[in-house]
Formats: C-alpha cells, sequence, structure tokens
C-alpha cells in the first residue's frame, strides 16, 4: 500500500481547466506533490445561447481548494483566451505572473482597469529564460503567433520534461524577431520529453501556414493599385505585427496613418511604448487631422475586422460613426477571416461598405497565426514526446492532432484526448486519467459573476422567442374575494394593436377561470396560479400556436 | 404629355418584392400594362434578430392592390426560397401556378398540409413549352440545379424579351436529364433580349462549379475505402440527385438504403412517385429492419446537414434519436457546405459525432447548385441582353454579377442592382428606376402572420439579454392608499438564490419610493411608475451594470 502511494505522488498530473471543449478559455494545471503551475488564464466569449452574457470564465473551485500550491502563473501570450480570465481568478488565487514583456504589458492594461495593479506581482522573463516554481522550473520558448513575444513553454517536474507550445505556428521570415525556436525544441527531444502539449486549432488544414511577411506584400500590392483612394483596414487589435505591416506600406507610398477604435489606440499605445512598433516620425496623425490631408495621402488602421456591431468600421458601415463617412472610391481591406459564428455579421459589413461604393478586399489579406498539419508535424518529429496531449481546439480539431501524433509514432494508448477537469497522472512508465476535478463555465453578466446559471439563461431564451404574459390579481387575505383584475400585460408576445381581439379573449377567459376559483372557494394561492397558468396556455397554443412564458402575480390585500 | 403617357405606358415593368437584401424571399413581378406574371414567390429564414420568428414572407400590399392584372404565378424550382411563400400569398391573391412536374409535385405537398389543394390551379409545363399570361408569354428552359426541373424563363413582353436564369448551374454531365439549354439561350441572343436577370449567389467565386457527378465518384471512394463501416450520409432533403447518386453507390456496394428525417422521406416520397428517383428493387428498406442487416450493408441518408438541431443526423450525434445509435467505426457524410450562420452548429453536430467514435467526412463531398463567374460569364456572352439586372444574392454578390456584366459590354448605365421595391421600367431606348411600391418582410410566427413587428422584436431582445422584473402594487382608488406591494418578481435576470442581498435591498429602495409617492399624495399612476422604473434602474445599473426591463404594474381596489 506503502509503496503504491509512493508511486503514485512521483507522477506529474495535468489538469486542464478550459481550452478543450471550445477554442477559449484556456488554463491548464501542472501539479506535482505541493507545487502547482498555472500555463496561462483565459476566458471565452459567449456561445449563442448565453443570452446576455459578456463573457465566459473557467471554474476554479480546484484552483481555491489547492491555493496553497500556487506557484505561478505563466502565460503564454497576450490574447483574451488566454489572459482575460487574470483580473478574475487573481482576485480568488493570487500568485506572481511570468510572461515576456508585451503579454505583462497587455496584461497590466487590463489589470489597470480594474485597479488591480497594486495587488499583483508580474516578473518579466526573457526567451531561453528559466524560472523556478516550487519543485519545478519553467523555460520560455521563442515561438511566432499571430502577436509579438508569443511563447512555448519547457516545464521540467520531477517526472519528467512537459512541453507546451502555447498558440503557435513556424514563420521563417517572421516581420519581428526570430523564428520558433525549433532548435532548442530538437535539442529538448534530445535530451527526452515525457509529454507535448500541442496547439490543435488548424489540425484540420494541410499544408503550411503562410508568412506573416505574405501579407505586408499584398498590402503594397493594394496600395499600389489603389492611388487615389483613401484606403481604410480593419484587422485584429491585438496583431501588432499586421499593424506595422500597414505602417510599412504607409509609408513607403507616403500616407499618413490614423488609428480608429478604442482597443486598437490601446494596443498601438502599449506596443509602441514598449518597442514592439517602429513607427516613423510623423506617420501617425490624430484622426482629427484627416480633414487637412487628401484621400491619396491616408490609411485608417480600424477595428471592427468581425463585423462585431459596436466596432468602429461597422459604426462606419452602418453610417453612424462620427468622424469617418464611407463614400465611393474608397478601398476598405478585411485583415482577417472572420471567426467562425461571424460570418452574417461580417457580410453585412461588407453589403453596407459596397451599397456605399466603397471597394472591399478581402482576399490574400490575412494568415492565420496557427501551425497547419505540416507544421505540428515538425514539432513532433523533434520533440519526440513519450506522451501526446492535444490541446486548443474543439474534440476534431484535437482529433486530428491525435492522428498526427500517431501517423508520427507516438504510441496510440499514449495520445489523450482530454476534457476539462481530467486529472492526467503521467510518469516515464504509465499515464491514465486518474480522477477529475470540478471544471466548467462561470459565466459574467456586467458586474455580476456566476448569478447567471442555466435557470435564468433557460428563462431568457423563452423570453426571448415568446416574450411574457403578466397577469395581475389582488385578493382579499381572509375573504379570498377577488379585489381587482385578473389584468393583462404583455411584452415580446404581439403587437398588441394588431392583436385586440386575441387579447380580450384570453383576458375573458382567465377571468372567469379565476371568478370560477373564487366561487369554488379555493384558497390556495399556488393553485389558483396554475389555473391561470393552464388556462391561457391551452387558449393561446390552440388559437396561435405560440407559448409565452406566463407569469400569475397574486397580491394580498388584509 | 399625351406622347409621354403613351411611352410610360410602353414599358415593361420589372418590380422583385424580394430576394435582393439577402438570399431568400425570391419573387419579383413584371407587369405590362394590365397584366402581371408572378416569378417566384419564396420565404426566407429569419436573421438572428428576429428572435422567435418561423419565417419571413414577402410584404405583397403592391400584388393586392393589383390583384386583378396578376395572370399567373411561374415557378422556377421546388426549393423553400422560391415556393415557401405560395400557401400565404395565394390566400390574398389567387391565381393559376405555372411549373414543371416536381416544382409542382412539391408545391402540392406543401398545398396539402394547409389544405388548400383544392383552392389553387395548377398547370403543368415541359421545357421547351410557351404559356400565354395576358400580354405576355412565358418559356421554360431547361437549367442546372441542386434540384431536378429546374426552369429559366424567357418572358416575352410587348417591349421585349426578359430572360431570368432562375437558380442555376451549367453542369455538363448531370445526374438527371439535360444539360442547361444553352443553345435555346444563344437562340434568344440572336433575336435580341432585353434584360437578363440572373443568379447572383456564387458571383464572388471564380472560375467554373463541379458538376453533380463529381460527388457521386466520392462518394463511390468512401464506400470503396470502408467496406465494414455503417455509412451515414447528411445532405439536403431536396437534392434529389443527390440521393440518386447515394443509391447507386449503395446499390454498387450491396448496401441496403434507410430513408430518415421528415422532410428526407416527404420528399424521396414525392420525387420516386413522380420518377425523378430510380431505386433498384429491395434497395430501401424501412429503419425498422435496419436490425436485421449488419453495418457493412447499411447506409443511412438523413437529414441535419445545417446542423439543424432538431434533425435526424444531430439528434444522432446527440444521443437522443430513438433508433439509430451512433458507435465507434461509423462512417459519417457531411454531403453539404454551412449556409453561412450555421457553421457553429455543423461543427457541434460533427465534435459530438467524433466523441461517440465515428469518422467524419466533409471534403469533396458536396458541389454548389449555383454558377461561378465564368458560368455567368458564358450565359451573358450567350443571351447579350440591352439591361442587366443581377438578382439572388446579397448586395455583394450582385455587385460582382455587376461587375461580370461591364466586362462583358453590358452599358454601365444599363445595368442595375436593385432594392426591394423598386419599379424599374424598360424599353429598348431607357431604362430606369421610375417608382417604388411597399416591400419588405413580413414575419410568421406560429399561426400569427404580421403580428410581430418591431416593438414587439425590442422588446424580445431586451427580454434575452436582461431578463425582467415586474414591480406589483396595489392602491386604494380613491384615497391613493397603498394596499398591498411592491413586490418584485423577476425571470432571466438573476438565479434569485444567489442574489438575496441584491433583490431585498432592491425591494427596499423601491417600497421607500412608493411610500414617498403615497406620502407626497401622487396619484398620477404613470408618475408612480416612472418612479418605480427609475429607482429600479438606476439602482441596478449602479450595483451591477445590467438593465433589466422594469415592468410595474399597478393594480386598483374600490
Amino acid at each position: 500500500m506503502k509503496q503504491k502511494e509512493l508511486e503514485s505522488v512521483s507522477k506529474v498530473k495535468i489538469i486542464p481547466l478550459g481550452g478543450l471543449e471550445q477554442i477559449g478559455m484556456n488554463i491548464t494545471l501542472i501539479e506535482y506533490e505541493d507545487s502547482i503551475v498555472v500555463v496561462d488564464c483565459g476566458l471565452a466569449f459567449p456561445d449563442d445561447e448565453m443570452l446576455g452574457v459578456d463573457l465566459v470564465i473557467p471554474d476554479i473551485t480546484y484552483l481555491k481548494e489547492n491555493a496553497d500550491k500556487v506557484k505561478g502563473y505563466v502565460i503564454t501570450h497576450g490574447h483574451e483566451d488566454h489572459i482575460g480570465a487574470i483580473p478574475y481568478v487573481l482576485k480568488e488565487v493570487n500568485a506572481p505572473i511570468y510572461g515576456t514583456k508585451l503579454t505583462l504589458g497587455i496584461i497590466d492594461s487590463k489589470l489597470k482597469e480594474q485597479e488591480m495593479v497594486k495587488d499583483v506581482k508580474k516578473k518579466m522573463v526573457k526567451y531561453g529564460q528559466t524560472v523556478t516554481l516550487g519543485c519545478m522550473k519553467v523555460e520560455f520558448i521563442k515561438v511566432n503567433h499571430s502577436i509579438s513575444d508569443a511563447c512555448g513553454l519547457a516545464i521540467y517536474t520531477p517526472a519528467g520534461i512537459i512541453v507546451h507550445t502555447g498558440d503557435f505556428k513556424i514563420d521563417y521570415t517572421p516581420v519581428f524577431g526570430d523564428p520558433t525556436d525549433l532548435a532548442r525544441l530538437g535539442e529538448l527531444g534530445k535530451k527526452g520529453v515525457l509529454a507535448l502539449m500541442s496547439d490543435s486549432t488548424n489540425a484540420l488544414r494541410q499544408g503550411f501556414t503562410m508568412s506573416e511577411r505574405t501579407v505586408g506584400r499584398t498590402f503594397d500590392h493594394v496600395f499600389a493599385e489603389n492611388p487615389n483612394s483613401r484606403i481604410i483596414i480593419a484587422t485584429f487589435a491585438s496583431n501588432v505585427d499586421r499593424v506595422q505591416q500597414i505602417i510599412n506600406s504607409a509609408d513607403k507610398y507616403n500616407r499618413k496613418v490614423i488609428v480608429e477604435g478604442r482597443s486598437m489606440v490601446n494596443i498601438i499605445n502599449t506596443a509602441g511604448e514598449l518597442g514592439y512598433l517602429n513607427i516613423p516620425e510623423n506617420t501617425l496623425i490624430d484622426i482629427e487631422l484627416m480633414k487637412n490631408y487628401p484621400d491619396e495621402q491616408l490609411v485608417l488602421i480600424t477595428t471592427g475586422s468581425q463585423g462585431e456591431s459596436m466596432a468602429a468600421l461597422s459604426r462606419m458601415a452602418a453610417s453612424i460613426h462620427k468622424k469617418v463617412t464611407i463614400k465611393p472610391g474608397d478601398t476598405v481591406i478585411f485583415s482577417s477571416t472572420p471567426i467562425p459564428g461571424n460570418e452574417k455579421a461580417v457580410a453585412k459589413v461588407i453589403n453596407e461598405l459596397s451599397m456605399k461604393g466603397a471597394n472591399v478586399i478581402f482576399q490574400d489579406t490575412h494568415v492565420s497565426g496557427h501551425a497547419c498539419q505540416e507544421e505540428i508535424k515538425l514539432i513532433y518529429s523533434l520533440v519526440k514526446p513519450t506522451y501526446a496531449i492535444p490541446v486548443h481546439g474543439e474534440y476534431r480539431h484535437r482529433k486530428a492532432n491525435a492522428e498526427l501524433a500517431e501517423s508520427l509514432g507516438v504510441d496510440k494508448d499514449n495520445i489523450f484526448i482530454l476534457s476539462s477537469g481530467d486529472v492526467l497522472s503521467l510518469d516515464a512508465e504509465s499515464g491514465c486519467v486518474t480522477d477529475s476535478v470540478p471544471a466548467g463555465t462561470v459565466m459574467v453578466d456586467g458586474l455580476g459573476v456566476g448569478d447567471v446559471g442555466n435557470i435564468v439563461l433557460r428563462d431568457r431564451q423563452n423570453l426571448a422567442e415568446n416574450g411574457i404574459i403578466v397577469v395581475a390579481m389582488t385578493f382579499e387575505k381572509y375573504t379570498n374575494q377577488l379585489l381587482s383584475g385578473p389584468d393583462i400585460v404583455s411584452r415580446g408576445f404581439v403587437y398588441v394593436r394588431e392583436a385586440e381581439n386575441l387579447l380580450e379573449e384570453a383576458h375573458q377567459l382567465v377571468t372567469e377561470a379565476v371568478v370560477d376559483c373564487v366561487e369554488k372557494n379555493i384558497s390556495d394561492w399556488g393553485r389558483i396560479k396554475m389555473i391561470v397558468r393552464d388556462t391561457l396556455s391551452d387558449y393561446l397554443w390552440k388559437k396561435i400556436k405560440r407559448s409565452p412564458m406566463i407569469l400569475p402575480i397574486i397580491m394580498e390585500v388584509e
């Protein structure tokens, strides 16, 4: 028995709390005895059925229960799905955050908004640097991604080395800095790697993701071919290299650059201050000065590449932007691909821009930040892990990654397609899921964290589809006499003026039902409510095949 | 003056009432003096913001006002976006329907559901046939599409010939029947065509749409490569040729075919009865007999290729299908592309199927039913119209079609990117939009047609995002004494047990506000309601940054 216990404590535990059921909300615990290292701490955006929910953060019950073990948060890069939950999670489980310069810069502006800067320790690391966290060490490895300063990790545990790719691609000609550090990954592979956790986002796509630099060439072509138009380019605010390339093209073709959209302004300020953007003097101008320049000397960089209704480009397209009016001859570039679910919103903006006479361009103006199949294969070939744990993707993506791992010689039994909350225990001899911990989503609506759950969502869904009918009545408390009502008020049900007869008839039926209750001397308010609900819903279903929420309210007067 | 009037009556009017702002709800009137021919009569599916709406039909105010002119409905093919509004529109404006055999067969089953078969005259036509409708004649021309028996139209008006492509592609090797009748289109072009209305759906896509037959080859490969699995194929119910090819592959590889999903069963029955499906004897078996056959002898054809939550495949994926349980080794083919907006729903089904161990295939298993750029160019080159009117597409698609027309020599001023309701008046000399008629969408929710409008939708949107708080109070009518309440009831707002303090504090504030009104002797119920609303919404916004709908209800007791 003691032998077995000893064995079990000598395994490293990998515990993903998110990032597996969908793309988003990445957070994984690496636990060895009394030490926990948290890899990333991201949020997710709500599904369509999460009505009214602003964002989604992970359930960190297990982390709270083991707060004393947490040695630190290591953050791979500055995207929301890797850093967005930090303000929420660190309020509960505080520990130092480790990351590269730009990553910490972006986290810092997030903490500022929440007035949490003083409460959180941040420790800046450089590529190649190793930090000690309890009984583990973590090395930060250069990788390419759609944001600068992205890292992969080598996590040295007593049970072996775990390599985590972070979000990555392999770009031999990056716009800023070096390519993914393939040599270091190869060295680690030679030493012997216990497990590889690798990005699965594009594991269904064949081939190799194109270099970010190819987008710069497209920009140059578009600038050359449209010498007389104003050029407006929408892209992801956090893609600093993309912004750099727009600035490069602008500089080459003698255009001033205007930045529009709050998140774009923020990130360019942060990246500029930290030295991640090289902006030639006098290139950037304030939007207020736009009127002083002819169209052919202007480029606008803006948010809204996903058709987000309140973003700058969408407001321009809908003619509700205060400072920019789209006009015939404008050239608008979508430097992005619609994220699944945003296709219709993006199409709407393209239609609106086209109707105003703008020339909309979206071909060859974007590349992915994630590795395709050949890149994933390259990493497996270098790292040669004993265990493969595909991460960052829906099930289908991770399954495709798993198939690649198997094709490259990883033993089928050593490949784990995990679920959030799984506790995977590994050492060189064996690996298996030994336990599970609470995991799931906590919904944030306004300032409320976790006060919207399934019951609330079910009600919102019902209200959304069918509206509500309130039936109010006042009874004398002791005599059960009906003093007032039933009054019927509806919202989101029918246009009342068009449905006077329907509502009149409904009112009459409900009144008869209530009077009947009174005559029968029913004094159980619950029963009267049920009778009202049944009477009304039967009638409405038969009459117009709809099921609004019915809310009977009984007031008592003594 | 008289001269001018004469001129004006001698022009033909083209009046689209739908089909231009989105893909869906196709209906266009061709009017010449006292004759109107209606081309197609389709529905659209609701946008995301049309909460709870089942379907959308066109506003036919103008058609009703001119009902006596309507000589008939000519229907190009049997898809919902071309026939779905027939039961609604013909209740208002009845006239004979002209179409090919399969098209009328599908319309017939629709009319049966609505018990309208007897009320509607249907006249079957064949390719090449011409029917006389008032002062116009309409010729039906063979085109290929993703449903059999699709037509283009040549509409002979006193002002000239209008060619309407219908929904089309050019398939030199169709599965059933002949290729698009290019020769006839060429003849018409030689005669001289006034206007060409052509399908714009794929006008942004380069090249040529692949032949339907290529999908059959993929099916053969998949069947050959998976000799031991059960094969499940999801596709659009109306794609009879696709179903035929599945049956062909099944026959070749000695598998029995099971059809599952209500709309799939319906269409196969209709198409089979009318001779559009060639089903070898003993191939089709009932789902109840599935258990008598081993997996390798079975193919299921099912609905759900768009991830629709209640369709057969989605129910199988979610383990709530009563008769089919997905198991490891099953091969599932999506013979479809997600329609924009359905990407996430389709991905969800793929993930669920993969988790159950199914092998999901979606490469080369679908081709579009619409013409790409080279096909559109071919039609312009044959028809050589004076005027080009791109139809069937969003603005961006129709603009791309317009650019093709211009590149092929149509005068820029003779190309019209119309809006629904525009009245385009044409003759050989000149064409312009001379007027506009009411056009727009009528929403159908349950049995209610048009009783859901913008106010109802705005309420549903608000309810969906924030929920509702009802504040009920009873007052003595003459003394303004507060007899009961205020009581607070919420739905879809917060999980009440998690927010007791919040609701308690809210209740206290509202009570104070109401008592204050009573003390000030305010007897205007409207003012009290306003005060309640303001008090509560201020408090909730400050406290948790949310804005639920607030519905104060005042009951009076005499």
